[in-house]
């Protein structure tokens, strides 16, 4: 297998910030095949469950939202970064000794990816990690929390990269991944004027190029 | 530019299958600024919706879902056929001079893709052009409608595609996109077991590699 889909599955009881119950996604049958001869499901879906992108307007009054945002910026190679090892925020010490230019997309690994239930002390990038990744230059950050900070006052961490227009994923599951360079290729789906949009996240080994090896 | 994004835009106001209030997108404000802190979106989302996929279980009470399905099976080529002079369903007639071969995946490009409201009478795949395109071993159509047909009695179209599991893609937007060759990236997000899945599609110039050329 060269491939690795780093996507959280949404389903009734995939895990939810603070598992607040009405963060949870609700599946409704629209139509059946007894009734309609067809059957439809409609979701309702906070658009921050499972893996997603935020807008600077989930934290700015006047901040962006999906609207043209170009998907390109999300085809492109990343690094994934091992901070298993990791028990709280990731801080600048955690981050200095990686390799990290300007330009450059960052994936954290974190023990998150292993748990399949809310843990109110998830690892996440403390506001000295974001400082240091805005300071190298990199142009987006995913990490396998469903928030890339907590109880920080003011969203530090958030408004850092927002700041700078760096990317933010969140809720990725790296636990099949292992520290290194892959392609990515990542798609939202196209929903105007939001601060979130879901997206699929899948990675590639970098040695093969999935538009050129599966034709 | 070397990319096409041939995805509906999901908003408000997005056309629906005949127009029916209960298949529009809604949007609901689930966290405020003053509020929260935060300002996050609800969406209640009828599954076909915009561009989307479906499975078998959308026709068919034991039909397959969303569960397992290999998005890898969505990043390969794919050949868009200019049909926007037909004027009803898309007959095995109007296929036959195609340059259709045994794996391909075909985007049927009609005058849909120029209409942004709904139209009772939208182009759609005749049974017989089903039937044709499973006879030349297609492994997946898309097309530029919500549906990929309508009022025929039993599906056929669907029916004849999912029983040779050919992919269906509905409700592109190829306006933009000529008739040709081209690379295809497409990502469902990963619901699991629904009947169908929102995604989005690009494709790419066919001379251009997404991965190789954006480092």
């Amino acid at each position: 297998m060269t491939y690795y889909d780093v996507s959280m599955a949404i389903k009734p009881d995939i895990q939810v910030y603070k598992n607040k119950p009405e963060k949870r996604p609700v599946f409704i049958e629209a139509a059946t095949h007894d009734v309609a001869g067809v059957y439809e499901t409609l979701i309702h879906l906070n658009l921050h469950t499972g893996t997603h992108m935020d807008f600077s307007l989930h934290m700015k009054k006047d901040g962006k939202t999906s609207t043209n945002f170009d998907f390109t910026r999300l085809i492109r190679d990343v690094k994934v970064f091992d901070l298993t090892h990791v028990k709280d925020g990731i801080t600048k010490d955690d981050l200095i000794d990686f390799d990290i230019n300007p330009g450059d997309f960052v994936l954290l690994k974190t023990r998150n990816s292993y748990e399949d239930t809310f843990n109110f002390e998830f690892i996440f990038l403390a506001e000295s990690g974001s400082t240091f990744l805005k300071d190298k230059k990199v142009v987006g950050v995913g990490i396998d929390a469903l928030g890339v900070e907590r109880n920080q006052k003011g969203y530090p961490t958030h408004n850092t990269l927002f700041d700078h227009d760096i990317i933010i994923i969140e809720g990725l599951r790296l636990k099949d991944v292992k520290e290194g360079n892959y392609h990515m290729i990542a798609l939202p789906i196209k929903i105007e004027a939001v601060e979130a949009l879901p997206l699929r996240v899948v990675l590639y080994d970098v040695r093969k190029n999935p538009i050129s090896n599966n034709q």
